[in-house]
């Protein structure tokens, strides 16, 4: 068997690598498309096992991280590729699984979150020349030193996007466990329709916003590299599945609208300080302190001054919440405020969609929305192709039904892109 | 934190790093003899991991095996070396744990049974250097051609003591669940006493008969290299274990005993060719095709001939009777014998001792013991320092309680070797 001409890349997440029968179906799947493609798989770790080796990790040594964790979690994929590469030979393909190191994946060398620096090719191409499936160990890698070290969350999508920029895929397909990206959660809303196709920029958007089916990190590299990028479902791989492709493209073929999805996040508190002096470095003050604590910050309200005096509101993860609360308490003298306020029982709300761009009144039409349905509005953040309110959590659910009903996205056409 | 002067080897096989607590109490017994030496550790995969990696293999693939079966088998090891330098961290010492091929084994290419062709000190060096306890993925290693590779059986062992060699360590301290090498299985004589001493020679007949404290293959290369070995109990670390040392120093010391020890031995099972004619080839031909079938062959005895003909019998592993006994059974035209029977009710007791070789009569004893006892001996077979007998199953368990009293060996003395 010889190379092909095409090559494409092919991601498994956890739960379609969940157990031997997952792989098989997915090996399957990898022998339809080696037919016509030369093929480079990429998994993720079984199922659930990261978490079950995070979970021993904490037992050996809380709140570890560091070298030692990258050893220990980079077995999770060294586990999935060598069954997968088994599977495709008992199948009658030649196959052959290959390390983060093997493959050539060189990184930087921040450990738990270390970037992809260089893919050297050689080895996988002298496999791809030999007619094999390569099966890629996802989301690892090696230091030029010759350490062991991980991606961080999304790694596993990230190694295969930077494969189909490196290879230069035809196709990079993302398989998980749902048939693509959505208006948003079926779980929330029956009448979520699948879209088939979406920009880069609208799924980073939505992937940040909590629509766990593509980490915004690897969409990033997509776009960079304007590579073919689809969501598809192993256990239903008949289905087309959803494309992410450039808005340029999107707008030239009048493919917008003004909505494409609706997204929730409940997983993020809300910090208020109050009376803070108005002047300047309050802001940075504040907003350093959280960064040396490594708190990540969402959004950010600074409310209009009033006598010399304003509030300063965001929000941060909510495990974080007690840490930024206690950071805020101890400058609170320096920035002059009086109090500090902490609440998780809120939700993020979010709109997004290229088609805002240019289309006027998505905003006014989205407030109008939520407040007939009796929800106030806390805070509320906005960029290009985004709106985000943030409400309380109880209303959650409530509000991502009534504005997937006010923009009519169960009415998702679905064009063909060629 | 700098090197010290002198280095051991400890080496942890998988009952002592079964789950966390395992490993915590690992970890100690590492940082004890941090204080004095420069210490690395090897350890085994955790528990019975290495066993259900090659169940989830046996789904995938039936009978796999080759490079993705190292590629599966290897991730054991790293799990419990990485959870053992997260613990010894948090105990306050600095750790570092190392794969096969960081801690640069190179082996031979053969897949699942690779031997070792060399280790490559530098990285290991570079970690002694800096007053780190180093920790060392056993049984696996990587090819010149950067292949995982794993060794096969004893493979852990044979890591520690290959690297006790490459470091001229001091001590090579193989730690099991047991307090050390004993007369016989203390589960079947309750007299059985722990051995504080037993020279290689006897170790490699002992472990070779199924006393499973120790490969006999890492004891080969103890004995090469002239290692201190010790087997000792993670679970019971006060204890001094058996000191395993050379023949020689043993008669030196005049430590020896006609008997060290008894070894069962009921995983063969016997094959016998029946009237099969007397002349040269017969021999080389029953046993050329079963090596072609890989069927290790134990005892083999030929009767005298008698009117032309005479019977072979062997013993085999019990799993390859069925193999065995068919590959006769196509020979047996060829080598003219008249039936194969094939009988998997047997036994192998065996004496081991290096005072056999200036003792007479110790054959006779035994012997003598297990006729008075009513045992009657199927086969026989000797080498320098051990005598095995071939018995019924049945009778397995009697014959060591006798076998072990007329020895008495429960009077084992416990001398200091210096």
């Amino acid at each position: 068997m010889a190379r092909k001409d095409t090559t494409i890349v092919l991601k498994f997440g956890g739960s379609s690598v969940a157990d031997v029968k997952c792989i098989e179906r997915i090996s399957k799947i990898a022998l339809k498309e080696a037919q016509e493609h030369n093929v480079i798989v990429v998994t993720s770790a079984m199922g659930k096992s990261t978490n079950q080796l995070i979970d021993l990790a904490n037992q050996a040594c809380p709140g570890c991280s560091g070298r030692e964790l990258d050893m220990l979690l980079a077995t999770g994929e060294l586990v999935s590729i060598s069954l997968t590469a088994m599977t495709i030979q008992r199948l009658g393909h030649a196959a052959v699984s290959l390390t983060g190191w093997q493959a050539g994946f060189v990184t930087e060398s921040s450990h738990n979150r270390a970037r992809i620096a260089e893919i050297k090719c050689d080895r996988i191409n002298k496999h791809l020349d030999l007619g094999e499936i390569v099966i890629v160990a996802g989301f690892q890698g090696i230091t030029e030193d010759g350490e062991v070290t991980t991606l961080g969350r999304g790694g596993s999508d990230t190694s295969a996007v930077a494969l189909a920029s490196a290879f230069n895929a035809d196709r990079c397909d993302i398989y998980t466990d749902v048939d693509g990206v959505f208006t948003t959660d079926p779980r929330l809303v029956k009448e979520a329709t699948k879209l088939s196709h979406i920009s880069y920029e609208e799924m980073i958007e939505l992937a940040s916003l909590g629509a766990k089916v593509l980490h915004p990190r690897s969409v990033e590299l997509a776009k960079k590299y304007n590579i073919d990028l689809r969501v598809r479902n192993s256990f239903n791989s008949e289905n087309e599945g959803t494309r992410v492709i450039s808005l340029k493209r999107m707008l030239d073929m009048e493919l917008t609208k003004a909505v494409t999805g609706v997204a929730l996040d409940t997983k993020q508190a809300k910090i208020a300080i109050i009376n803070v002096a108005d002047r300047p470095g309050i802001a940075s003050k504040v907003f350093g302190e959280l960064g040396k604590n490594k708190i990540n910050v969402d959004m950010i309200i600074q409310s209009v001054p009033r006598d010399g005096i304003n509030d300063i509101a965001f929000t941060v993860p909510r495990e974080d919440m007690e840490l930024a609360r206690k950071t805020c308490e101890e400058i609170l003298k320096d920035i002059e405020g009086s109090k500090v306020e902490a609440d998780d029982d809120i939700a993020k709300v979010s709109i997004v969609g290229a088609g805002m761009l240019n289309r006027p009144g998505v905003a006014s039409n989205l407030f109008e929305t939520l407040s007939n349905a009796g929800i106030n509005i806390q805070m509320i953040s906005t960029s290009e192709i985004k709106i985000s309110c943030l409400i309380d959590e109880v209303n959650a659910e409530k509000a991502v039904q009534v504005i997937h009903d006010a923009f009519e996205l169960e009415k998702s056409s679905e064009p063909i892109i060629v």
